[in-house]
């Protein structure tokens, strides 16, 4: 029976042996002991990927392709970290006390009732001989993979978390597979900031691939929530990729105003966006003329905005043989399907994939040479933080 | 007030001046009677996309854009032909009724509970002087936007219908659009199998697209549900767009036989596919194996199989770079953006648009050449009618 190639397990849970040995039945490979996916981390139901698992394995032992990871914070999910608030009425002994409960049971931070997971930093504690993610003992990282799949043993109890914001201080390990995606926390940026721009980073790197590619000699682009997070680093990344013209939608006087002055040139730099156009993205009708008179129609339409229904006026803003790049989770596939075929729109339609070679990078040095982008970052870091603090 | 450039209007209802001119001040063109989308024939809500409205002017006189055809036959869309047999226990006499109170209350025949349509075949009547749809009064044709935008007025009161299939015969008028799509019905074909082939259309054309396009020398693709019928002309037209190998997956054994006999070339034509792998779609560690053992990873997986939780197969299946192209109405957003980010897979995700320019012609012509897919297609319409002729 295949083992790995080195044998570092404490024995509790099954062993080692045998899980390579069920990753190499499933995998057809009589060599292979871990599964880069992570398969052999999966206890229940077996044969599902890490996400989908209700439980994992998440000794801190690890396969010859794997990296444990000693963790300093995790930052739950918004959804999650609302349900847990709301289903305990805001207890925070309740609520630590549900996330060790979770994380005890499941090996893992995936909230059972919304799915979702979260992200988290540490510093690398040890690197698997196999490991392909080029991380050093010593380096601190955030991981761009979900908690949803991760492996996690919290050891502090949580002492350190108030309970009231989705910021979670914390002692334990985690594990990252051969697949796992993690970003070396920068030197010179504030870790939050830091954080913050790397929970969005998927969506500024596949706009700069699509408006690169874009056949339009003058890509013109439209940004639906352009004053948002993943919406100004998208705007920079069009730029960036040789947009020649920026169509920035916003749904009020308010988030207006933030992004007329990030929109203003300055020190030599282009303003973020050329246009900044108040509409109801949800209103088909309204926000494909708004972007039409600014110029639309647009050949590449970035949907940043968390808001359901707002594809039929993304597809109508579109021009034909133009692209539509939706990042935002309350996106209808059906509605996007039928709603272009509805109007016969031939326009290529992306589901926004969070994962992008290089996108951590990317986001980070639009960060760095873009003051304009940096500052709505930090406003909204600092509204963000506040409530959360005050309550 | 600018009015339509003739009158033809009965006087029932609002006035095409009225609604020349809302559509003119929403569209800020002074000169504007009509939009290609509709608008101005949607009464309620106003201001919203004619699939959207809860009522349409169905009258009879069109606008210079719009087309008029004389209605054989409705083909309701059959998630909404179940939910209408179930809600009146199948009894065809409320069944009729239902289907005429819904044409008749909303001025389109768009079941309020689905939201889905059908199509409709029928001759053209009238063609306004400015269509872009290039009819002529007396072509038959069939409809491929939904019945759901579609203005229709029924006036047999149904009598040719036994409210027993959702094939329904039936007199009346439907209006077209300047952007809605219509296929002329060939004459070399049956009506039910032109008819069976365009409701599928779009997915042959987006799949010939994009293998066309692909940077593989030798592209492989793989087609999960191969033997339906979006999967067996997709599969079709992979190889016309020049895939080098083709993997069909199917459920079971059933579907495999039925693939395997399409798959044997003959009469100097390739085989639909290279490959028949059994596999279940929903499990994605083992349908992506067995697409890996089958010649992939494929550069373009084609989901076609209308069963919720394919994404994570379909993503794993796929090589980096490559594309996952979704037609399934089953799709999750979510679940395919985060599959792919939670196993670091850079793959582009296609939300399958229905529309294509040409799509209608590509896949009438891949059935005239590929009698393999002609004999598919002509066992399901012959599964199809009998237990609704036998209920």
């Amino acid at each position: 029976m295949p083992g790995p190639r080195h044998n570092p397990h404490d024995g509790a849970g099954p062993e080692p042996g045998e899980a390579g040995a069920r990753g190499a039945s499933l995998n057809g490979q009589a060599s292979a002991a871990s599964s880069p996916l992570g398969l052999h981390r999966v206890l229940e139901p077996s044969g599902v990927l890490p996400q989908a698992a209700w439980r994992l394995d998440a000794k801190a032992a690890i396969w010859p392709d794997e990296v444990r990871v000693a963790v300093t914070r995790l930052n739950l999910d918004a959804a999650s970290f609302r349900q847990l608030r709301e289903a305990h009425d805001g207890n925070p002994d309740k609520v630590r006390a549900a996330v060790l409960n979770i994380v005890g049971t499941r090996g893992k931070m995936q909230n059972p009732v919304t799915g979702s997971g979260g992200m988290l930093t540490g510093t690398v504690a040890e690197v698997g001989p196999d490991s392909p993610l080029g991380l050093a003992v010593g380096d601190k990282i955030a991981t761009l993979v979900s908690l949803s799949l991760t492996p996690l043993v919290i050891t502090d109890g949580l002492a350190g978390w108030d309970g009231k914001s989705e910021q979670v201080p914390c002692e334990g390990h985690a594990i990252l597979f051969g697949r796992s995606i993690a970003a070396k926390l920068p030197d010179d940026l504030p870790a939050e900031l830091a954080l913050s721009v790397m929970d969005v980073c998927g969506a500024p790197a596949l706009t700069h691939r699509v408006v690169a590619a874009c056949e339009a000699r003058q890509p013109v682009v439209a940004i639906i929530g352009a004053a948002g997070k993943s919406g100004s680093l998208s705007a920079a990344a069009a730029r960036h990729a040789g947009a020649a013209r920026i169509i920035g939608v916003v749904p009020h006087e308010a988030e207006a105003q933030l992004l007329r002055g990030a929109a203003a040139a300055t020190d030599g730099q282009p303003g973020l966006v050329d246009e900044v156009v108040i509409a109801d993205a949800r209103n088909p009708v309204l926000v494909s003329r708004a972007i039409q008179k600014a110029g639309g129609p647009a050949d590449v339409t970035v949907v940043c905005v968390d808001v359901p229904g707002c594809e039929g006026g993304a597809i109508l803003a579109t021009a034909q043989g133009g692209t539509v790049i939706f990042f935002s989770m309350a996106t209808s596939f059906t509605a996007a399907a039928l709603g272009a075929e509805g109007v016969a729109a031939d326009v290529t339609m992306l589901v926004g994939n969070g994962y992008v070679p290089g996108h951590a990078e990317l986001a980070l040095d639009l960060i760095r040479a873009q003051p304009s982008v940096r500052g709505l970052f930090q406003r909204r870091i600092d509204e963000h933080s506040s409530p959360n603090h005050g309550e």
